[in-house]
């Protein structure tokens, strides 16, 4: 009986480096290596799968590289020392932490941030085809629009009694709407990283960290906190809101990429006044949001 | 060598019934057994700790009764399998999903709480000493009243200059403070259940919930959700406000209880607009805390 | 922008009963609910979603049902309350924990299993179309072949040298290759659940069970532990071979089921020698796993 | 009322330098902080607490430190930038991947270890004492020893019966006792950094991982699996043996440490035949552990 995927899960390796925009950055990576099984074959060898993580590993540590090169370095190795593996998976995730500088008081702050890396190596009629993909995870804020529209809809009767009930000034009759909930918000970008193109982590980074309500930082002075808070109010949006602006982003960011680019884009938000999360999902090519973004403009 | 502790962790039992104030609830719970082991003997016979939890269980569980009991039952029969042991200590984890009603809609939506017990026995000069603790851990949401406090601190012009930066309406000069973030945050209390009180878990469940900016729900419909953010905004508190509002209401509520009543208080929030958490801790006992109040309400 | 998935992740309900084999038991689900958004709509309206849950659920908690059914019917509510979503997907994880007996002493002992159901349901020129799928995880013992395989190698006097450095009875000489590492091992098993079969989930967590090196029962007492390292020793197993034992054990129970029924085939083990886990994955169709059985017995 | 802990949870820094042995390795520390609150206080500024973590960690972050002594550096930065407080905590915790060598193919392997500090802070009566701690968290392979008795007190006959069952060589009857379970295992090590002396983390790294029956590597050539194996079960130890023999690692290695010295020892197995784990701790002194293996020698 043939398998799909044979291998080991939570590969440990030291630091490393790897390249965010202009930025050299250490990782510590962990990775997943899987090859396929043929119908003859009982077991795979499974110390060779962990050599060929080490070796490579071993030998480019030292080096800047894409996370995604060198998985794609390991799944070629893995075909190369399982002579019955015909596919050959490596996944990789790591943590950066990158100096930032705060939106207000400019000072230095550091911020986590999840980095992704995939590659598959097939061997087709005796030459090896390679796919490699590169993702994100960054975490921010959303506010909330419907309680917005909510408040906008309720009559000034109702309001005035809400008010009174809650102790509020009655001059926030015009301008509650402001008032809304906010939550820590997770957004996911994965895709393709096309033989010869560039896609530069740092401006995934960007891309899904525009797309919430405002950035989040781990140092904030009174004045930044001020800062987010109406940068969040004044950009109220849905899980939903935010995988749109995550596709203009991208298709904005990444002009000369293919059109059969593939995209993953995901949002999650840790609703404040709920116990449970609101998410939301779209898989796409760059060409079919390219059309729908066009077609948008249009009308 | 003598070692303190020595057990079981993560032994799971079949649904049994609990007590939430006037409700009867089914919880799945969890159990960590351990007892002490002599100078003298090399290991514990494991078989016979599970073997208490499985007999107590099997015997109490179609009765409903309170998680802690159950624990000091247990408690009891591991210091009687285990002729060499002197000190038993039993834990039990477990959710009670509650049906509530939510806040202006009325609607039926179930709440999830986390429920604690604990119970350790001592074999003192031949005759066993228990005492038991009982804890929640509940799900709600805080406002943070410094971002208020920040925009207040703004000059005219300073607020001026932001909200034309952020497209936002001038009449929001006089009531911006209404703006602030918001976090899902999480309570927990943890205290003694002395012989011969009842310690209701339900009362509990709202006192901590009452700690909090606002409770949340699972369904809220839109009057819902304005009224939750209105109640959030109008009670804007710190995690540190948290941890005194749980001391009052454990003053308040639990009159009758002793004065060396051990109660730990502590807050959660996941700040909306930080990647990191805000936390908050207090031991006492009962006794201490309505000093404390006592003197802060003579002022 | 169609979105493909928006919804809540971790609605928790409470206990409700389902089936396995002849006998009923209580779970406590946990549900995601997504819907699709075509290109016009903003956002979905999130409090129908969690009344769909709610309302089927409070309908039917009392019955016994099963959780793929619970599932389907609650996919299609939200099919019917989401008038613009043409397609909605139901997630429901729950533990079941079931009264066994032990291997040789005879004595009760509860063992958890997690139970896992998926539906969804699609608009197709305004009829309703829904699939469901059924699946279990369980623990089981793996013991490893290939230490036996590497002893068996060893020439006599390589093997004499080990044992004097251990401490071992050289009379161990002949038998070494009872000698091999175990590790706590995790099986788990989707598959389709067709309109008019009967996918019992019992059998499930039998087949996955069988597949391991032996089962896991969390008491066992010392005829009970013999037992089962035995029976692990001489069902020595890789993680691929569990796969190849789910797949017999699939083909071998369910003769009825069609042959385009989906499957999905994975083992972890958490290899006591290793700080990393071991996994195999393999997904076919009923028919394709026949096929393959099949030619293997011809030969 | 005043708060003992109020504080920040899950900072997260970028890489940094500390010593194992003679070797100087990279960490990704998280760190939680917190500082008391007196009762005239509404509440901390968290921003501060921010900032001492970011400036001592960007002034030390190219130096090689202790973690215990960066801890104790922060502990009184935040004593210096709240006035208000007098005791300042500091937690910290971060992953070494550590290059060593096969048992016997003496090939490179790549193994993680948990490193953990704490360092806290008292202002009393104008000058700042300071304690540091330092931990460790490895995880090895037990082997059992209570199935190895279980087999030798069984009867020929029974024992006979059993082979049979489980159709394995008769040959088996006299060495049957090497075959047992084994599991995934984790010891825990934290002890007092006293002021003056130089715990070395390498050391406890090594003291809790020979405490267990044999070390675990990430890479294992199949001669490396079989020595690891042999050594097993020639060193079959409960969790509760693992403590013992790390309070004996603890008083051989560290003779010049004070009597006074807390250590905390813990180990807990992932039974491979159950479903649960087993744990046995010890809390004690240095001087306690001296006296027990003294007077055990002894006798």
């Amino acid at each position: 009986m043939p398998l799909r995927k044979v291998g080991i899960k939570g590969i440990r390796m030291p630091i490393s480096f790897t390249r965010l925009g202009s930025k050299r950055v250490l990782l510590v990576p962990s990775f997943d290596v899987f090859i396929d099984l043929p119908p003859d074959r009982k077991g795979i060898d499974a110390s060779r799968s962990y050599e060929a993580v080490a070796d490579v590993f071993s030998m480019f540590a030292k080096r800047t590289y894409r996370l995604e090169d060198l998985c794609a370095l390991i799944a070629n190795e893995l075909l190369n020392r399982h002579e019955y593996a015909t596919r050959a998976e490596v996944k990789a995730r790591a943590e950066a932490v990158v100096e930032r500088t705060t939106p207000k008081s400019s000072i230095s702050t550091f911020e986590p941030y999840k980095v992704y890396a995939k590659a598959v190596s097939r061997l087709i009629e005796g030459s090896v085809h390679t796919y490699r993909m590169v993702g994100v995870k960054v975490v921010g804020v959303t506010a909330c629009p419907c309680v917005m529209e909510g408040i906008k809809e309720l009559s000034k009767t109702e309001l005035a009694e809400a008010l009174g009930i809650h102790g509020l000034d009655p001059k926030l009759l015009d301008v509650l709407p402001i008032a809304t909930h906010m939550q820590r918000s997770e957004g996911f970008l994965l895709m393709d990283s096309p033989e010869g193109y560039d896609v530069d982590v740092s401006k995934l980074i960007d891309i899904v960290e525009g797309a919430m309500s405002a950035p989040t930082y781990e140092l904030l002075k009174r004045v930044d906190e001020v800062e987010i808070v109406l940068r969040a109010v004044s950009n109220a949006r849905f899980v939903e809101d935010s995988i749109r602006f995550m596709a203009k982003g991208l298709v904005e960011t990444f002009k000369e990429l293919p059109d059969e680019t593939k995209v993953l884009l995901a949002q999650r938000s840790e609703e404040s006044i709920h116990k449970h999360d609101m998410v939301a999902i779209r898989k796409a090519t760059l060409g079919g949001l390219r059309r729908e973004l066009f077609s948008l403009n249009e009308e």
